[in-house]
């Protein structure tokens, strides 16, 4: 995330919530020296045209990638093409932020609740990291600065607080999503997994939790407090913060830390 | 798990390892005063010879059900039988014990090693939850006593310490278990839900870990040192000490607490 260096950063959902408005403020931030590879499911998709609209007005630095993390052919050809694309072959930053939020508790959850929960919040995250994991490799390796930062080598897997199994009973009566909680447990998991397997190879892996956002996926609207823009302000900011000492922590936008 | 009251008590995966251990010195501890559902997916099959034997020995208290957690139907047509078996509809514990544990990192897991530990593991204890939900409920309704125990509505969720994202440091590298952790982080999450969502239906929800016990489904050898008989004695012991001050709670066969 430093100014003076060359990123290269892959955000999956990127054509809505804050997927779009992190590629945003990435690329009118005034440094221009990252590029930004914008994945989402349907580029031509009408739901698609503002982030088209804004690759078209930085085209030197953003390039829409078709990729949907349900599906491991799309995922495997999407990482082909930004494979074919990044200089060096090097990814500094993968986030995986595409997402799905369905509500309910645990008796009015159906299995295709559970399944497509899972599918898109946890084997999505799994399929673009294994993916993409050369490219990450390759930019640690390349990489001659000591210790772990955004703009050297790292994946930030947005949760939520939702996630948190120790806030809970905080959390889950106020704003029950039984499916969406289990697979960001689960996505929180497969992040500690990855920062025990990748701490060799110089991959930083954090969850971040962006705050109750006011999206079109939704968040509790009773207490979505902040908008898109000052979330994405937030996890930035803490993102440019990030070093080793953080590697497999969970915070939120703020950079608090919270418990699992 | 009081002797003088005559408990129903259902355990899936009861054909081998911990099940089969659980439904045995249930049976044989001196108490005939419990009737045990010993669910497995194949009671016809030659695996399941040990649990029919039992059965046989002790035909008044067990009832051997076909009980394949992956299979909706079968969990469904499972939970009629029982039903209809039940004395006034009434079941007191549930113990989720069926699993499966696919070893691996990250890398070396599949999407199946993923789909069938999910499968398994979270979606098999949801289904059994869901189905046998109306006989939990009958038996905290008609218990007189306040408070939660295991002789009154309880669901025991078997997890294990591989899913304790905080102790992912220390078991990983270790233990590599990529999809079994994902699956049983998912599993915790699913029972801190529970417990807030069936606190006023009086039907307690704990997650237990075995310890690192020498079955047949294998545990990490190196450090298997107890075999499933010790295991089954700490389980039950924790069992029969449970009130509502533990719903919630994540403990091991010696009753310690585990971190999340």
């Amino acid at each position: 995330m430093d100014a003076n260096k060359l990123q290269s950063i892959l955000i999956t959902g990127a054509n809505r919530g804050l997927g779009l408005e992190m590629v945003k403020q990435l690329v009118e931030s005034g440094s221009a020296n990252c590029h930004v590879y914008a994945g989402c499911r349907d580029p031509d998709a009408s739901k698609s045209k503002p982030l088209q609209e804004l690759a078209k007005k930085h085209s030197k630095v953003i390039t829409v990638v078709k990729l949907d993390v349900t599906n491991p052919t799309s995922v495997s050809d999407a990482a082909k093409k930004v494979g074919a694309h990044l200089e060096g072959g090097r990814l500094n930053l993968l986030v995986n932020n595409a997402g799905i939020l369905p509500r309910g508790t645990l008796q009015t959850t159906t299995e295709q609740d559970m399944q497509s929960s899972f599918d898109t919040n946890v084997m999505g995250p799994l399929r673009v990291i294994k993916e993409f994991l050369p490219y990450l490799c390759k930019a640690a390796k390349s990489c001659p600065q000591p210790g772990m930062s955004c703009s050297k080598a790292a994946v930030i897997n947005i949760s939520t607080l939702l996630g948190s199994i120790t806030k809970i009973p905080e959390t889950y009566n106020f704003y029950p999503a039984f499916a969406y909680s289990i697979s960001k447990a689960s996505l929180n998991m497969l992040n500690q997994c990855s920062v025990n397997e990748f701490q060799k190879e110089g991959i930083m892996f954090v969850v971040l939790h962006p705050g109750w956002v006011r999206t079109d996926m939704g968040g509790p609207e009773a207490s979505a407090d902040i908008d898109a823009s000052e979330s994405v302000q937030g996890l930035l900011k803490v993102m440019r913060t990030l070093t080793e000492k953080q590697n497999g922590a969970f915070l939120d936008y703020k950079g608090n830390l919270l418990p699992w």
